[in-house]
């Protein structure tokens, strides 16, 4: 989970060889190490460029400035989370099923990739549209999955806006106590609570005079 | 819910006069605002005591630097966001409608306190062993809550631990979001529309065959 091919970078706009992808990979994941482990007010340039083993005339053919690398390096950890729990639900028959996997997938990812999940909590006070953008698009993606799985009758009808966001949070302070914190924690054991919680709150409703 | 009498203050440690009470409440307010809306970097001790009203000797006699009176001011918006929960919920029949009243009052308090919100964010940062503290006092209280709640099948039995940091996610994101970010969002709405998701997730389980 930690190394990546050039590919999840967008290719559009980014590196026209395959060499230049390699670099910005080296970059940006230095930059996670580094803003990970110090803070982005501790981390500078030169710990980025030393850390990739390149020059740092070659960072700025990259990037403008720290906050510029930070800002992307924030949105390419929602491209890399985005890919580890689409493959990791990819052969889930049911929504229900998917938010099982999913957040067994998130906690492993959590504890993958620690210095990330730091980066993007700091990403609420260093680069503030990085991160509304960082759960703008991950959970517009989650909540059409959700009016799917509504519309097919595998859950629950609902404000899936609502939904999503306290779904992202139940699985982002999961991942904080069981991913970061408590590195002793059994993901299964964990997974198998959390889904339990949230697949009877998505589940289609019994009409059943018991339930309150 | 922004004016605080120098109750709420521990008062074995604290101030021993009225006076120095509510000269410490000042700071602890003023410390808020500050913090809130520059950041704790950007902030310094004389925005404080400005704020304040008072003069920078007085500030020495509550706190010796920045970084005490912001774990002072952590620690105390944990007093302050379980005071407004616990009240919010005491006549709550059972635990499902305290679930649902206690979001509600999460949400409302989340909106009225935006500056508070953002330093405890903040504090995983500045001051990771009170951010930690702030959430580790909530969720014993909480899970004992819960537990108490499954003796009386009040909700299912189940990981109370997992299940209260997924509670307190859901609704620290739902303040996140319709506190802090939508301002004109319909607060009883997104309420029911969360509680409904976590009421059913925490509801005794009817046995059926068609619940997945």
């Amino acid at each position: 989970m930690s190394q990546h091919s050039g590919s999840e970078i967008d290719e559009r706009s980014g590196p026209k060889t395959e060499r230049g992808r390699r670099t910005l990979r080296k970059l940006l994941d230095a930059a996670g190490e580094e803003f990970g482990a110090r803070g982005y007010h501790e981390t500078a340039i030169s710990h980025i460029t030393t850390r990739a083993g390149v020059g740092l005339g070659t960072f700025y053919v990259y990037f403008k400035s720290k906050e510029e690398v930070f800002r992307a390096l924030v949105a390419d950890m929602g491209v890399r989370t985005r890919h580890a729990l689409a493959d990791a639900v990819k052969d889930a028959p049911n929504r229900l099923e998917a938010e099982r996997l999913g957040i067994r997938a998130f906690l492993e990812f959590a504890r993958a990739n620690k210095s990330l999940y730091r980066v993007v909590m700091e990403a609420q006070f260093v680069a503030p549209e990085a991160y509304a953008a960082y759960y703008l698009v991950f959970s517009d993606a989650y909540r059409q999955q959700l009016s799917q799985a509504a519309a097919r009758g595998e859950i629950s009808k609902g404000d899936d806006e609502v939904r999503v966001w306290a779904l992202m949070g139940a699985s982002t302070f999961l991942g904080l106590k069981y991913g970061l914190w408590e590195n002793d924690a059994d993901v299964d054991a964990v997974s198998e609570a959390a889904a339990d919680l949230m697949i009877n709150g998505l589940a289609p409703r019994v009409k059943n005079g018991d339930a309150t």
